[in-house]
C-alpha cells in the first residue's frame, strides 16, 4: 500500500508532476525524506543546497551528502556558498535572517535562470507549531498564529501536514539516511529550546499534539480568511483613494461596531503604534495629525487622510525653459503662445521677458509669501491658504513655482499679480496636467 | 504616589465603589492583595472563601487564615465546605473542573441571597497566559485563544492586566501576607506545569513577557469582535428563522468568498463534527442529512435546513429499492447478493420477495415487537432492548426498519426471524456503515 505522504503529493501537489522544481535541501532527515517522495513520484527535481559556512567541517560534510544523494536520485544540484556572517552584518540582520534571505535570494535566482517552476521546502507540522510558540512568545497578532503557508509566491511545503515523528519514522523503514545538525542541540536559538524543551513537555499531556495544532491551525485559518474577507468589504465602505493620499470617512468608521478594531485593521500596515492617539483622531479638532516613520494620519472634518511622509518633501525641482517636469501633483508643461486662453486653477501665464532660468519647483513653506493676483499688496501663503479653505491635507501638497526669489504661482491655485502679462509680452504658458 | 494597580481600579472599576461585591479568596497571593486593595477604595466587600477540602489541614489553614484576614479588613465572610471529590465522582467531571462548578454556582447563590451585584475574582496575566497554552496544547479555536475575559456576567476581574511578579512585589513591599498553595508546586496538573517548567523558559527570551502577551490578546480580542460583527451580517444575510428551524440560502452562501469557513462560523455551536460531510451539502442532492448528536442539517434544494433531532425523532423515513440513506446512525445501502457472507451486526439479509418498497425506517416505539432471528415466538422491542441490556443512551437512538406492518430489522442488533433466507431466494443485502 503507498504511504500516506505519496498519496498526498499525488492528490494535493499534483501540478508539480508536469512541472520543473527546486528543492531546498540542506540534507537534514525532512528535505531528505522529501526528495526520495519526489524522485518515487518522478517529479523533475533539481537539489539547492545552501552552504552557509557556520559550521565548518560539518558544513562541508553536509554538501558532499547532498551531492551524493543527487548522484543517487539521478538529480542535477546546485550548491551555493554564501558569507552568511558578513551578510548578517552589513544588513543588521540577526544569522538566522540573513540566512533566510539569502536562501530565497538564491532559489528565487536560480528559478529565473534555469526556467524552474516551483521552490519546495520540506517544513513540516512541528515547524510551524514551533513558529507560532515562537511568535507568541514575542508578541504577535492573529497572522502570527496562523502558522506557515502552505503555499507563498511559487514555494509550496508538501510536508506540512506531518509530524517531524512521522518523516523521521518514514525515513527508517524505508532506510533512508540523513545528516543531523549538531547546533540543534543547542537552546541558543529559541527554536531549538522550543523543540528541546517545550515541545517534551507538552507533548506528555497530548500525545496528539500535532493533530491538535493541525486543527486549530485550520481553524485560525478559516478565522483569517474571514476576517480578511470583512476588511475588504469595510475597505471598500469607507476608503477612498485620491491623489492625496487615502481617505477614511469617519461617518463610514462609526457606523461599525467595533470602530477601533476596524481602525485598526485598515491602518496597521503603516507602521503607527501610537494607537491610542489614532483611535483619538475620530473626536479630535480638524488638523490634528499622528505620525508613523512612514506616515501621517490627519484629521480633516469627515475624513482621516492617510497620506506618505514624503521624502520629496523638501525637495527643490528646478525647470529649465520648455522642459516639462513630473511631479506629485502630475505633469508639468510649457509652451510659448500667442494668447491668453483657457482660463483654469492648472494653468497659469507669464511674462517670458521677466523669467529667468531655470525656475524652482517646491512645496510652500512657512514664510512664504507672495502678491496674488487680482488683489492689492502681498500676503503670507499660510494665511492665503487659510482664507482660501484650503483643507488641511492638502495644504501638505501645495507646490509653488519660483522665479529667483518671487514665487510666480501657487501651483494649481494663483499665480503672482506682478507677473500680470501686459500687451506685446511673450507669453509663456505653464499647464498641469494629472 | 499612588500604585497603579489602585488606579486601574479607581479609573476602570469605579462602578464598583458604589455597590456591594463578592470577592473569591483562596488565601492566595492575588486574591489577597485584591482584598487589600478593595478595603482602601473603600469597596463594600465579602470574603467567600471555598473550602474543597482537598488538601486536609492545610484547607483548614487557609480557612482561618480568610477569617482572619476578614477580621483585619473588617468584611463580612462566608466560607463553604464541598465535598468536590464526590461531586466530581457524580457528574464525571475532572477535580479541577468540578471545583470550578461548585465555586460559581456557590458564589451565584451568595449573591443572589443577600444582594450582593458583583463577583470578583483575583485572576491576572499570567492565569490568562497559562490558560492560552493550554487550549493551544489540546488544539482549540479562535475564542480559545483570546485569554481569560475582564468579564462575564456579573464577574470582573480587575487584576487581569497585571503579571505574578507585580503582584507578588506588591504585597512584599506592603508587607502582605497571604498563603502559599503547596499543590501549586506540583507539574501534576498542565496548568502547574506550564507555570513551573514552561514560563521560566520562555521568560528567559522575552523579560517582557506578559506585556507582549497582553498587546497578542488585544490584537485577538480586537479581531474577534470583528469576526463576530462580520458573521452577524453574514447571518443576517443567510440565514432565516422558521417554525422548522433555520434555513439557510445556499445562494448567499455561495456569494462568499469563503463558504466553507462561513458554514462552519454559522454552524459551529451544533455540535457537529463531519465537517467536510456538512461542506458536502451544498452540492449534494436534495434530501441527503448530516447529523451531529443534537441536530440534523438537510439539503432541500436552495436550502439547508437546520433542525434539532428531537423535532424531528418521530420522522419516517421511506426507502425505495436499492437507494442509499443517511440517518443519524449512518448510510444504509443496499446491494442484491447471490449468497450471504460478512456475520455482523452492521449487516442484514431479507428475502427480496417478501419485501414491499417503500420501506420504513424510524426510531423504535413503545409498544413495537418483532420475531427475534434465532428465538421462537415474538418479543416487545422493550423488553429485547432490556434483555440484550443495551444502555440507556443508545435505546434512544436505536432505529427500526419494516416492511409494512413488519419490523424487520432493529438497525445494527437483530434481524426477524420470519424473514430468514431460504435456498433459491434472491437475497438483498442491507449494510450500515458509519
Amino acid at each position: 500500500m503507498q504511504h500516506r505522504f505519496s498519496t498526498h503529493i499525488q492528490e494535493k501537489f499534483s501540478f508539480l508532476l508536469q512541472q520543473k522544481v527546486i528543492l531546498a535541501i540542506s540534507g537534514g532527515v525532512d528535505s531528505v525524506v522529501l526528495a526520495h517522495l519526489l524522485a518515487q513520484n518522478n517529479v523533475e527535481v533539481a537539489l539547492a543546497h545552501c552552504n552557509f559556512r557556520l559550521r565548518g567541517k560539518e558544513s562541508k560534510a553536509d554538501e558532499e551528502f547532498v551531492e551524493k544523494l543527487a548522484d543517487e536520485l539521478n538529480f542535477p544540484v546546485y550548491v551555493q556558498h554564501f558569507d552568511t556572517q558578513k551578510f548578517a552584518e552589513e544588513h543588521s540582520l540577526s544569522i538566522q535572517m540573513a540566512a533566510r534571505d539569502l536562501r530565497y535570494a538564491w532559489f528565487d535566482e536560480l528559478c529565473n535562470q534555469l526556467g524552474y517552476s516551483y521552490i519546495l521546502t520540506a517544513h513540516h507540522a512541528n515547524d510551524s507549531w514551533e513558529t507560532f510558540l515562537i511568535n507568541f512568545t514575542r508578541g504577535t497578532g492573529f497572522s502570527g498564529l496562523t502558522g506557515i503557508p502552505e503555499n507563498n509566491d511559487r514555494t509550496y511545503r508538501p510536508l506540512l501536514p506531518f509530524s517531524r515523528e512521522e518523516i523521521v519514522s518514514y525515513a527508517q523503514d524505508n532506510n533512508i539516511e540523513w545528516r543531523e545538525d549538531s547546533s540543534n542541540q543547542s537552546n541558543k536559538y529559541l527554536r531549538n529550546k522550543i523543540r528541546n524543551e517545550i515541545y517534551p513537555l507538552l507533548k506528555e499531556e497530548n500525545s496528539n499534539l500535532m493533530n491538535s495544532f493541525l486543527k486549530t491551525q485550520e481553524h485560525l485559518q478559516q478565522s483569517e480568511a474571514l476576517l480578511e474577507d470583512y476588511i475588504t468589504i469595510l475597505f471598500s465602505k469607507i476608503v477612498t483613494e485620491t491623489q492625496f493620499g487615502y481617505h477614511l470617512s469617519i461617518t463610514e468608521l462609526k457606523k461599525t461596531p467595533n470602530t477601533k478594531a476596524v481602525i485598526y485593521q485598515l491602518l496597521k500596515d503603516f507602521g503607527f503604534t501610537e494607537w491610542e492617539d489614532v483611535y483619538q483622531l475620530i473626536e479630535a479638532q480638524s488638523g490634528k495629525r499622528v505620525y508613523s516613520k512612514t506616515h501621517q494620519l490627519v484629521k480633516d472634518r469627515d475624513i482621516l487622510i492617510l497620506q506618505e511622509i514624503s521624502e520629496s518633501s523638501s525637495k527643490t525641482l528646478e525647470i529649465n525653459y520648455l522642459e516639462d517636469i513630473d511631479f506629485n501633483l502630475g505633469k508639468l508643461k510649457q509652451n510659448k503662445v500667442s494668447q491668453m486662453k483657457e482660463f483654469d486653477k492648472n494653468v497659469a501665464y507669464f511674462p517670458l521677458e521677466l523669467l529667468k532660468f531655470p525656475l524652482q519647483l517646491r512645496k510652500w513653506k512657512s514664510g512664504d509669501y507672495f502678491y496674488p493676483f487680482g488683489m492689492k499688496g502681498k500676503k503670507k501663503i499660510s494665511d492665503y491658504l487659510i482664507n482660501e479653505k484650503i483643507p488641511v491635507t492638502e495644504k501638505e501638497n501645495i507646490w509653488v513655482l519660483c522665479n529667483e526669489n518671487d514665487i510666480i504661482w501657487i501651483v494649481n491655485h494663483r499665480t503672482n499679480e506682478k507677473y500680470r502679462i501686459k500687451p506685446t509680452q511673450t507669453i509663456l504658458k505653464f499647464t498641469l496636467t494629472t
